[in-house]
């Protein structure tokens, strides 16, 4: 069957950064349609295809849109499954949980602190900042001594998280702060990460990834 | 193998509920723990065992933690699977996602939402009723005419919103509206699910949820 494979996507999205990395793990050809969310403009197709949340990343699969990262990352591990590539989640029930646990973890948390890195200045900042670090600490936890979250392949979690390393830099440019000396390991890993060529075609560089929430934070007023 | 199924809950707790009715509905044998959450006070088992988000439910299986119960109740679903029950989440992945994006949006959302039904008053109440109604017809929106979200059988989605329709009475005195008013499909959907045993001894009575509403509001200095 022929596949038709769109992605919906915004260069500098995290979000958007883990399907990248998922279709190019999974070797699955597809058409990135870039969105102009740097000045707000949404397209028709994505009001259409998305528009409880109206937000990218979609992915469009013979025409049938799938919405919100974490989701569409786990059906395209189950679509495209044993087709000579790794799968993305274990197959144990209680490591895929555990997988799906920091990922959702990531979501609800490094969000949440990653506007205020940018965003506010003085105690909330650091606050903030703190926060962050905590965070990134427990990850880094859970890491361990794994080569990857996924242990020796590059999988569900690892894609989860990579999605908001290339922002690091700019965090640490606005917070003042660096993510490697905090966390060395963590660190580590996204280096290895990056190797890949399937992460490193998909991320973009931290240097304009800094520019763009420059260009952020005097859309916003943020001195 | 003897399995030991502990769940670590709280009676009015939305989530608790999802976890379970999927055991009833998974006919698996648990030990219940009820936590002391009426006045915050957390066991030493609860902090030891979710130690980042220190919150019910936590589902713990041959001594290990599941927590968040959407991802319980998927590990529920990975390990007994094909015990004589039906699965809770569809077969077909597209359809996976659609159940997976609508519990997703329930969290997100109805959560966002129900705390300033009971919280705020005036033009901030009135916003979020609106909202509130807004988003039950997209849910509505969703079921069509089907007896379950999930097809003919009580699946992920009917569980994962089920866990909210005991709150609904509260909110509606707290709110001044009725839902059944506004959604009757939904309300008859739920009125269903309500029929299932698995449901019925798995939900707490309207009335006493109103009740610890009425006590969260004292707590919170809400007039």
């Amino acid at each position: 069957m022929a596949e038709e494979v769109v992605l919906l996507d915004f260069w500098a999205s995290p979000f958007g950064i883990r399907l990248r990395i998922a279709l190019a793990e999974k070797g699955i050809k597809y058409e990135r349609r870039e969105e102009d969310l740097s000045n707000w403009n949404k397209s028709a197709l994505l009001l259409q295809m998305n528009p409880v949340h109206k937000k990218v990343p979609v992915l469009i699969h013979n025409g049938k849109p799938v919405c919100e990262s974490l989701i569409e990352l786990q059906y395209v591990d189950e679509v495209w499954h044993g087709n000579g590539t790794a799968p993305l989640l274990p197959s144990d029930p209680y490591q895929r949980a555990i997988a799906r646990f920091w990922a959702d973890f990531a979501d609800k948390k490094i969000i949440e602190l990653e506007v205020k890195l940018w965003r506010t200045k003085g105690e909330e900042q650091a606050r903030a900042k703190k926060e962050f670090i905590e965070a990134l600490k427990l990850l880094e936890g859970e890491l361990g001594d794994k080569t990857f979250f996924g242990g020796e392949n590059l999988g569900f979690l690892d894609i989860a998280l990579l999605s908001y390393y290339c922002w690091f830099y700019a965090y640490e440019k606005c917070a003042g702060f660096i993510v490697e000396a905090e966390c060395p390991k963590l660190t580590a890993w996204a280096k290895r990460c990056m190797q890949r060529e399937s992460v490193a075609k998909s991320v973009p560089h931290q240097q304009k990834v800094y520019e763009f929430v420059l260009h952020l934070k005097k859309v916003f007023g943020v001195e």
